[in-house]
């Protein structure tokens, strides 16, 4: 097993959930197919099979696919990257109680045909769930080929993907750990004089040496481009007045990511900056102290929303509050309005309302927090206020 | 307009020739409709998002997506990420002729609306064509909510991103030049006692000072693990005596880029190696010779196929040939048994065989090439032979 790897048992918890889950989704609540095959799941390269198997893949053209049907578990997998089940958890299945059917194939065959065996001719619905990443490639040609129809697995994924069991808990804390030191030195590394750019290569050297596997994001916006929630870097010179969004996280060896924000000032800040960040403030902590088990996230997105608004903010809040975290940057849970999803204990996400004034300056504060049966627990724990350098 | 971008009206042109092989493709030959709009485009991020307007975005879950219906060019687009358009070419595209309608929207609202908006109500036969890379998060939710039946594009865009102009020729030639500089540094890099990782850490660093963005993959395969084509690295330390696969590439600033591959031998090889390789050494320039206009890209495959069936190592080359390359690193065409594709000028790939021995050694000799009128141009010409380190 490699060493970023679960256990075996994990995965093939996980496994044997996933297939619960999907051949209910197939098959209703009664009736005599109820304990069937239901509707089969295909996954491929990305987050999902991570999760399930512990694969990494970065193929594109060349087909991997995990088919769940029933009790069955295939994985189909170019001949030439057989290799990478050998970092994965698949070979330890077998021990788990797990058996895994490996269909390899070679350039000029077909991979879809080797689905279709995979699935079985067996109970089969004439639906398959299909990972949230699979390209449009790969599903066009599988529907078509094996007349299927296909639907998202995102809901028997998310369910299963969404609550981190205490392991994945504690990979998220070391990556929170691990991204608050990063900011911890920004003292050495954000000054006056220095590029956005400058400065963002020396904060992706950073997030390596205090323990990621590589630095998935680097955000730097430093005066007006801070008003841009999603500007990365450019080659503007920082200056003294400044007020600077730093935005920066990535995964460990396990894959579970970091991702937190804080904003820093170059010299005291305005008045005006100073107000409108202690509301920016206020308004991160109510939504946080919004969390627990139960609440819908709709709920906490509101939380910090109402405060901007009643400081006649609003408009100057323009994304959703927060995203789940864990194998991807972004997953379930999305804090947003209209998501009218309750939280449960294990559930980790952002908590990241910002504020931004087109072509002058920007502000956004972010941690991630677990939900705990109380209330929640942040990942992050440097200070929230405007730091000034 | 961003350095990494072509002038206006060559991603003008583009929009145009997708636009008319689109109307061709969806109204056939002839009949009232054969001027008509055909099958609708619809394009999310990725290489071919790139190709056709310069914009890069890395969005997965929230829908950034290119429509082009007859003549009407639409972006749909976040709102908190419409920054990515001033990066991009679509700005510039007014003056180019191209009248461009921006569509954005807000989290909680509904994208897939906006996307039926851009397709009209008009001359729609129902069937619209989505680029390879859309992910299936996006197109089932297209298909269902707007009721369409969606095609792969992939036959409409690899016409048009097969065909390197001189202008990515250019940037392709570049791209070899910078990868060649990094090999021709290997003798700095590679050495007896060192561990895979660290070697391709170095060869990582070297990547971008030779004038890539970064590095997108560092293969370094020393003794038995050069036997496996997709080995990565590992801490395995390399040995005197050993044969070392070395794969790397990565982009330009303009997205375009390398990928070349050479053997290396610490310390004078055993004859038996010598011997496989010479055979290697000839298959490659096989293919390379078999190169030019009409030529099928199974005909290419199989030129290095025969050389090494003819010494017995037949069985020791376990993938194709070659693949495209351009905005990514493996795109149309691919060099494989089966592809009756015939090549033309200006297709750009690669002719990389390999010889792979389980447990002992591998070696693979990779260059990419132009196809021009006469033949072919290597955009890597560093020596062929195994380089005795």
């Amino acid at each position: 097993m490699a060493s970023h790897l679960f256990p075996p048992a994990v995965y093939a918890d996980r496994l044997r959930r996933a297939a619960a889950l999907a051949a209910g989704a197939g098959s209703g609540a009664s009736g005599p197919h109820a304990q069937g095959v239901g509707t089969p799941l295909i996954v491929t390269p990305g987050p999902d099979l991570a999760y399930l198997t512990g694969v990494r893949s970065e193929s594109f053209e060349r087909l991997t696919a995990l088919v769940l049907s029933g009790s069955t578990v295939t994985v189909v997998v170019p001949k030439l990257e057989l290799a990478i089940l050998g970092d994965s958890a698949v070979p330890a299945l077998g021990s788990a109680g797990i058996d895994v059917t490996v269909l390899d194939w070679v350039d000029g065959t077909d991979p879809y045909a080797l689905v279709g065996e995979a699935l079985g001719a067996g109970d089969r619905t004439g639906t398959v769930a299909v990972s949230d990443s699979m390209p449009a490639l790969h599903l066009l040609p599988l529907t078509t080929r094996l007349g299927v129809r296909a639907v998202l697995a995102t809901d028997i994924l998310r369910r299963l993907r969404m609550i981190k069991d205490a392991a994945e808990v504690a990979e998220l804390r070391a990556a929170g750990r691990a991204i608050d030191r990063v900011h911890a030195r920004m003292g050495e590394l954000l000054a006056v004089g220095r590029t956005e750019r400058e400065v963002a290569a020396d904060i992706a050297d950073a997030i390596v040496a205090e323990g990621h596997d590589h630095a998935e994001f680097v955000i730097v916006g430093s005066g007006p481009h801070g008003a841009d929630p999603h500007h990365e870097v450019s080659d503007r010179v920082i200056e003294a007045g400044d007020v600077v969004v730093i935005d920066i996280g990535g995964p460990l060896a396990s894959g579970y990511n970091s991702d937190s924000t804080r904003t820093y000032s170059m010299g005291e800040p305005s008045a005006e900056v100073a107000a409108a960040y202690a509301h920016l403030e206020r308004a991160q902590a109510a939504s946080v102290s919004a969390v627990r088990p139960g609440v819908t996230a709709e709920t906490i997105d509101a939380a910090a929303r109402d405060v901007l608004a009643q400081a006649g903010l609003a408009e100057y809040f323009v994304h959703r509050t927060g995203h789940g975290i864990g194998l991807s940057v972004h997953e379930e849970p999305y804090i947003v309005a209209g998501n009218d999803l309750p939280v449960q204990t294990g559930m980790a996400f952002s908590i990241e309302p910002g504020v931004y004034f087109p072509g002058q300056w920007g502000a956004r504060i972010e941690d991630i927090v677990v939900v705990t049966d109380q209330g929640c627990e942040p990942l992050n724990t440097r200070p929230h206020g405007l730091a000034v350098l």
